[in-house]
């Protein structure tokens, strides 16, 4: 991803103690919170705002799929880096791409993906507002290619 | 509370695997989702429906208090059982207390309370439906003297 | 799965208030913890306890890979039950599938599996203890059909 | 506070979608993870670690009690001030002090105190090692006299 680093988000941030488990590591329910992050964080990043999309436009982006694999455990205190990716736009399907990884030494900890519908307040689908439509056309990045961390996509 | 038990509210749950953290008892904030399982539970054995009472009345009871004093931890897996009572209703205030204890041996984990105030969706203080707060006055169990677990509604 | 009621983990949740968000549903996150509460009734109706697992051998069961996939909104306290059946069983890898419906009409929410590794302590893999791995074997229930992971939708 | 500026210690959070409920706004329980936030930070500020503390010390700070006062509501991504206070070090038993604030505004929305007490892995109380003990007394600022935002400390 190193190459398209201009439209890539980037969120930081530090792992809570109540995000641990007693396992002594993060829950893994978690990373999904932090996908989150780094999905607001990315459209924030495109000049759109997600609170505006909802309170202005009465438009919600629900998720209707959602994916990690856990590659090592994120632990209490520590910085780490939600790498996210708008992978694919389509209508009114959105899809993310997300790689946590650890700010202290890169480390690969989490990847993942979210699948995403535009729906009303009505939990009915309807279009994405025209400004964001082409404003995510703009800035996605297709996967490279069919490859590990998006084979659920092919 | 033992005389009480007729109109005293009960509700069991059991430690989530994602309520722990890495010192390997329950993280102390989950306490309070337990409390509104309990309040929400006294309120229903009362024959009210807190949800209804949103949807249809468009009646929120926000928190404007909480306090929690932790006696010995909850751990994984254990059953625990909430008591709660209805302390007070004044006006649109309304406190509750609680008791968190372990189902099986009944030594009290945790003990608190916290204080509401009835809104409408717009945030704004009003008055509670008058079917509420007549149940909710006839409900009501106040504090046996100004004892120790109270103190802070003296 | 109806022919498997048998074998079959149910666990019953109520949606808590603190796992509703600004949209008026359940936040997504919160099913990875209700397939976890379904994991371990499962185990828990094979006659086995995970938190003597972890106490007792040292066996930590670490999620390797979750994924979700959410058909209709669940609702503040509404009940629901949590379906799990354990689909395989290969050496320290276990995977379980699970489909989350609404208890009053039986309307299916999400379904989902999770992939786990055996681990110890020092989070190596390790292999399971023989009792669990038999246990595990004898009640384990293979997809319907060879399909990527989405069987239980068939 | 303003004149102790110096040993504040202050964190940022922004409020994620996860922590909104169902009211639109920030869910009660949230607050005293944001609390936490400011402790470690405050601590951190100090020149300590508490992560540390846990793992080369064995020594864990347990909530004891826990108190909040909710004046107005958070709401979703807006950035938060958690200022936090250590107010009193009497043995192994520990005060801190917060309060939360809208970044943008300076707005109150929140204060609160938490009682803490030093315990082995145990969970028995024991002293806290003397390089804490006497950075937490350096630093540590009373309340300026029995006011009602203490009064449970009086």
């Amino acid at each position: 991803m190193a190459e398209s680093a201009a439209v890539l988000g980037e969120a930081r941030v530090r792992v809570r103690y109540a995000e641990t488990d007693q396992m002594g590591v993060v829950y893994h329910a978690n990373y999904f919170v932090w996908f989150e992050i780094g999905r607001v964080e990315l459209i924030r990043q495109m000049g759109l705002d997600y609170s505006r999309l909802e309170q202005d436009e009465g438009c919600l982006i629900a998720v209707v799929e959602a994916t990690a694999r856990y590659k090592a455990p994120a632990r209490y205190d520590q910085e780490l880096l939600v790498r996210t990716r708008l992978a694919s736009v389509r209508g009114s399907i959105l899809r993310f791409a997300y790689q946590i990884v650890r700010a202290a030494d890169e480390v690969l900890l989490c990847e993942g993906s979210t699948v995403h519908v535009v729906v009303g307040r009505d939990m009915q689908r309807r279009p994405l507002p025209e400004q964001y439509r082409e404003r995510f056309r703009e800035f996605h990045i297709p996967d490279a290619k069919p490859d590990k961390s998006q084979e659920e996509a092919a």
